[in-house]
């Protein structure tokens, strides 16, 4: 039995609550709190996150005796702890006393005192006060009742500039490449004159002026991911030390492009996920589906918890838009329907005052006669009816490769043909469609194990390493197919372009030379048009590409490349690949993407099911669990299902055609066939 | 008699001049300087205002003989002194030996020398030489016989991110404060663990990064102001511990945000107004009308000074537009209209050189032979005429809310549900019908005596202290009537969001709890349906409201909050509260304002004028004197009079009808009824 | 015969070639690059341009033995060298020894290391290590056979906020004004008491707030340029002192504000271009065109040299478009039109790594199968028959003055009536209908010879010096004809306004006084009659202007100046001034410019050709050479002859009307008649 696999059994399948921040309050109000807490139903809070200054109030000088209690009450009450080391807020004291703790921000100056995440992740100063109340809370509290899970720190993520950032950068690169000449090949410092002769000479990229080194930003980004994982694994071994039951994660946030969550899931018990999607984006669904694909998939499969979401609005944005009634309900089923096991919220009561007072709470401002208290309360009932999917998960036979490196590369390197590829952007485009018709999608980075796959989605991988690109290689000659599009495979680790013509790594696998890489012109259009005379129209890029072994699904139809390919189709191995060398109008887009699965004999979940309907499925050994969920706050939906079963929600038998109400949700019960 | 009424004797009746700067020009011009004045009708300058270099080069060595002889020249000549301290401009040598009084700016960088206001105000090197110059002067001139005002410093503004200023901070802070306990809940510093332990801890906000805490950066707007205010008062009491019976001020800013001039009036003979309202904006004559009167107010209906406007272009902005013929005059008009007694410009002559050698001039490059200095000595032959006005005034029965503390809660202390509110604009959204319909208007401030008003305008007053609130709700309960708009009464003086629901400080004001604030999305339009079926639009904002003794006057028509009450309407104690909880659209708006004002029995000036003629009067116990503007430049306008009088421009009798051309004016003295 | 007659004898004609980094690659690659050179037709190379680190690892330590090996390499296969000292790219080492060599930027933070061009032109450190890296390359290479010229540092341009900067400020600031009290009158300091009392009190504008003394501004402006052009002599002359016979140039830049040509093209031996035409922008070439003729006349119609410019795409803008087939042949052909003696690109070979690894190449990263390198060995073909062009040049009867200082008066010093002017459209305004109509243009700095000129056209000179302007008045009173548009003559040299009147230098020039300017509002539009009848429109600005013996070309037929004259004649001394008092619409413009240019009796190349079609000749004593160049990617073009001649390019004899495909061109040699 993992140590999840006990959290699971304690809390009684999933966990409902929410940071909970007692030392804002009064005494007085923690005994309501409790009371409204099993109101609601929560089984769990994460205690103590920003508890720094008041449990140690001066250097060396720590105050329990309020923890203490609230620990107590709460287990009193049948009330879980994700008990936190509070070292993304350090008090005031430390950084007066040691102002070279703050990290120097991109513009040269420090980042001051009164935020949180006030500190440079390479600081022996921070991470020696940060292992000392750390030691001082594992001691106190390893073995008290009350504790499920250890929460370590908070959204990890500060960039910092500071003289000790060079020094553990230095560290880094010696570890990473051993000797200078490694390094000065790896950067391509003859270009420019950059060389160095001494590892004093490297500092971290201090300002971020136009046009930095490539490779040295990329390691930047590599760098302060792996800075910042130091200090979480620093943490994790101290409370580790003590007691070896209790699982322990930190939060992760949502397409957060300052740490490479794949480097950090295996350090972990469970990852867990903070998320606030944005109501007045209608989209936001989506993404937040793929996040939560992505989070399932970043320990192979396992089940993840939702850690904060809003109840209603938030306050950190120009424009912070409610969640309509129905709407944090549907949010939360989502998150269990792709293989969350639990439900938490930032936080449970709202803040009089401080940055965030305006952040909705699951005990809003307006007290408990209010709608978001009653929707609390709802949604807690409902987590014990859903009891029966913790510890279920899912597996597809598709998936989308997400890599941080190739992120960065795209995002953070400069120098490209266009500068505003947006990572996230197109990873969405090519999860779309997939999404939209219903197919399980798993995310995979760079390198992994492909097996079980059927189908690949590999969105402008421009930078992949060379055991990322054989992996594709292989998995196609084994008989999978791929779908590429263009700008991948361009350059290798060290951000240098892979040599004998674009592109490097995949030019044999995608059957075609590209000669030159043409951005388009801001409103330009291509036209396209297929093997079967169906016509489109592409804009944004084309690759001026020259077929091998490859042949064309589609050509353009006028312009200067009038009669070269758009689409290639390349049988390699026993597998295939289609590569998309221009960026297609959606339908189109969506077509050869869809194509290309259904060649590949993948099905989806359902058929004939309209896209604002989300379709997902979890299920163990026994039972799977269909979750039907209609995103659309006008629209009735009609699904018809292939088999019947239980719905979790209403205990009701279900069979024939499911209907669901604006935002409404079926969570359907059926044995394993 | 006031220092006041002795200055207006001297002047005999209305100031007419504008700053002199004789140091920047040979001994030679000055002669011809003081002969256009005469010519011109100018009877005051303001002399001095950046002449500290040339008073003393070095730190220590005077040199007044040029100002001995423009003094006597002046004098000669009938011209009156308004003489500056030179505080604004501190001398390079004095930043050169104390670098460390250069204000360091939000982005951490120090201002440097160039410019003006290039001082730390809390900086007790600058105060001490500015001390010291200031001594000098008062020491050599307050006998003067020219000298019949003192200008002291000029545009108090800078503010400064330094050590002193922290220093200073922090001294304030204690003595508002007294501890540090008071202090932390005031900032609510439990939230995020920011909690102070040490004063020495507390540091300005140094660099404005996101998401400072609100309350410490609401502190840190009052802190400012009232370091700049310190500043003013201790150069006042020198020049006043010479002789008593001079008038005493400083230049005051139009909307101006960093000086809470609510608490700065009190220490001044006189406020006096430097506006420059922009020819290329439509509009600016209506705001210019709103900082008239609340110029006017802040000293509870004193006349006051218009210290400093262009007479044609101004040279700051990146377009800058000339006032076409006839503008200069009407504006100058309007400012008298609403109780101004004087007409002064930024500057007398037109710079060859310097940042501002294209800011228009009474005395422009091209000379006498000009459009500019034609229309000035019209307008100097037109103040001589207009004498009469001189000291007095006007009262109306509506008063509009106007609050410093209010103007940075909404604009300056982040995380609100939206962050585009502008205070000023939405002052202006509610003045506008009144000033169209010829309302007159006072201005108040929160707290502020509301006895003989019959409406009060409070519009979105998000901030507002416990005493300002109580004193809205006893007007109510008194028999006033109440125009209040959304997101009123949220947080106390601390920004701490009120207990108990929304809108704390007013739920049984308004008759009505707010379960939640919904921001509208962009371009999202809600139908609204008055009690009498009248309907219309609104946008930007709707509350979640809960009727409890209001009723609705209109509600919405469509959206989720379909039936909810849009417009509530709640009699409370002898008054009446009418409140907007949500933006409707202008029309619809100002039927709400409109009728309110009438209902409250308050009649307007003027009946059936149209909106492009400007109606305001100010007068005596023996005397009123109705101003008629038309800001048209295109239309002629009549106005029917209810009663005739004598034109002071023309000299004339006028009665039944007045004819305005455009841009035209009349001023008709009549006895008071 | 000078050192370019020299180096032309010695290359044979025109230079082919390009920036040659051999430091980037391993040795086995020289071999092939030399032989693919050789292939191409490449007979020069810049060699070295980044090479310090390469060339002194540690400081005092050098390493030649690479450079020895690629100069034999390169003189064995017949290319000669422009031999970069490498001073743009200081290595590590150095910059880490003396960070304080780094330029301080306008927000405050040193720029740091990982680019080019870090550092202060005045730091004497960075001079004293730039002069022993000269002096030893010269002392190696000065007498190696392949040495063909000497290329100083690369595109000289950091501006710089340092101490030192200060320092050598002051020291430009005492040459230039000799004592402080013509300094303080200079600036007019006496505006805002800014007087100046000691030298060391005046710093660089350490940091561009806005409104800067736009007096110093200007200055700095002047010192930056002549602080970089010290470096630039202090090497020359290290050079020189070793040998006098070979020419010595620095790289420019396409319209660069940082430096003043005028001032540095004596100092050269040839001025050379980089350039990177957009072709994104449809008129890239038209702009290019105008930066050929001012290179052409920064050493008074002496043949230039093209020194860099990109086979295809760049990488440094965020769209990097490519050069359609054909674009690149038709650019260089432009240049040589316009005679340039070189084709030359950066760089020879596409880089794997660091910040321009996506630039093109000669050689792409897809090798010399490749379109781009099939392109460059055809312009090398077409090279050698041009070689007859070599040495010859052009002279026009028409001259633009284009003026450094006149460009920082306009768009660097704050506080004119409108902020957004742009000083290169407007000349782009200006030369665009003499362009389109094949008229040869010269271009010429303020105060320069106007011998031999017709007509003299003049942009909105708002700063120009009394020589420049009595050089103009000069101009016209002889005969010639003047076209000067507004907001001109305005300011001295030290940017005061002159005085009598607007616009001081030149009312008498264009007989009439302008009281007033006035800037148009956004979207305003006035109508202009002229004398004959024809109406047009006008927008942006308006002088409120007077005429004196001038007369009214063009009146407004609307608006308060309606009957003021818009477009202004006046026959001075035996010359004409055209003056445009307005900003005409395109059409109308055109045909101010295109009359005047008529009357004056000046005949364009060719008439009845589109505008797409460009026309040019150079030629010498015997022969000229008709460039004609059709910029149309679509569209075919019949151009008549006047006269046969002989297609350079195809060797034929054309006559009649010569046909031109879509980017076709065509190279004309006849005899002079």
């Amino acid at each position: 039995m993992t140590r999840m696999d006990a959290f699971r059994n304690r809390v009684g399948g999933l966990a409902y609550g929410g940071d909970y921040n007692p030392e804002q309050w009064d005494p007085s109000v923690w005994r309501e709190d409790v009371r409204l807490m099993r109101e609601a139903g929560v089984n769990t809070v994460s205690l103590g996150v920003f508890a720094w200054a008041s449990l140690e109030p001066e250097p060396g000088k720590f105050e329990f005796g309020w923890l203490d209690e609230v620990m107590d009450l709460l287990h009193d009450n049948g009330i879980h702890v994700n008990l936190a080391t509070p070292t993304a807020a350090p008090p005031v004291w430390l950084t007066h006393l040691h102002p070279e703790v703050f990290p120097i921000m991109a513009d040269g100056q420090p980042f001051g005192f009164g935020n949180r995440l006030h500190y440079d992740p390479s600081s022996p100063i921070y991470r020696d006060y940060a292992a000392k109340i750390t030691t001082k809370l594992a001691e106190r509290y390893s073995f008290h009742p009350a504790l499920a899970m250890w929460h370590i720190s908070n959204e990890y993520g500060p960039t910092a500039h500071n003289e000790a950032s060079s020094v553990n950068f230095r560290r880094w690169l010696r570890r990473k490449y051993g000797d200078l000449d490694t390094l000065n090949e790896a950067w391509t410092t003859r270009f420019w004159g950059q060389i160095y002769t001494d590892w004093d000479q490297i500092e971290v990229p201090n300002i971020p002026r136009t046009w930095m080194n490539p490779s040295r930003r990329l390691d930047f980004k590599r760098f302060t991911s792996d800075a910042l994982l130091e200090c979480y694994i620093a943490e994790r071994d101290i409370v580790r030390s003590f007691r070896d039951d209790i699982p322990v994660m930190t939060n992760f946030m949502r397409f957060y492009r300052n740490a490479d969550y794949w480097k950090w899931a295996p350090e972990e018990d469970a990852v867990a996920l903070d998320i606030y999607p944005n109501p007045a984006d209608a989209d936001s669904h989506v993404s937040a589906a793929f996040n939560y694909d992505l989070f399932r998939s970043l320990k192979g499969g396992r089940p993840w918890m939702l850690m904060e979401q809003a109840a209603s609005a938030v306050s950190q944005w120009k424009l912070n838009i409610v969640k309509e009634p129905g709407r944090m309900r549907l949010g939360s089923l989502q998150a269990l329907s792709r293989a969350a096991d639990s439900v938490m919220f930032f936080q449970w009561r709202a803040s009089r005052g401080g940055q965030e007072r305006f952040h909705s709470a699951m005990l809003p401002h307006s007290g408990p006669d209010s709608r978001t208290f009653r929707e609390i309360i709802d949604l807690g009932r409902e987590m014990k009816l859903l009891a029966p999917v913790a510890g279920t998960t899912s597996r597809s036979e598709i998936a989308v490769l997400f890599d941080w490196d190739g992120w960065w590369g795209l995002e953070e390197t400069f120098g490209i043909p266009r500068s505003d590829f947006s990572y996230t952007d197109t990873v969405m485009r090519h999860y779309t469609p997939l999404w939209e018709r219903h197919y399980p999608v798993d995310v995979v980075p760079a390198g992994s194990s492909l097996d079980g796959y059927k189908v690949l989605v590999v969105p402008n991988a421009y930078l992949i390493d060379d055991a990322g690109a054989e992996r594709i290689i292989e998995f196609a000659r084994d008989g999978g197919t791929v779908i590429m599009s263009f700008f991948s495979g361009v350059v290798d680790d060290r951000n240098r372009v892979r040599p004998d013509g674009y592109p490097g790594a995949f030019r044999r696998l995608i059957g075609a030379k590209i000669d030159e890489y043409w951005p388009a012109r801001p409103h330009e259009v291509f036209a396209v048009e297929f093997a079967d005379g169906r016509r489109a129209t592409s804009t944004w890029w084309r690759d001026d590409l020259h077929l091998e072994t490859g042949t064309a699904l589609a050509t353009y139809a006028d312009g200067l490349l009038e009669g070269r390919a758009a689409v290639v189709e390349n049988r390699f191995g026993a597998g295939r690949v289609v590569y998309l060398a221009t960026l297609l109008e959606q339908s189109a887009f969506d077509s050869v993407v869809l194509d290309a699965v259904a060649a590949a004999g993948v099905r989806p979940l359902l058929q004939d099911v309209p896209s604002h309907v989300e379709c997902s499925v979890r299920g163990d050994a026994a039972h799977e669990y269909l979750f039907l969920l209609n995103h659309s706050g006008e629209l009735n939906a009609s699904v018809p299902l292939e088999a019947e079963g239980t719905d979790l929600l209403t205990g009701t038998t279900v069979s024939g055609t499911v209907e669901l109400a604006p935002l409404g949700a079926a969570v359907i019960q059926r044995p394993r066939a």
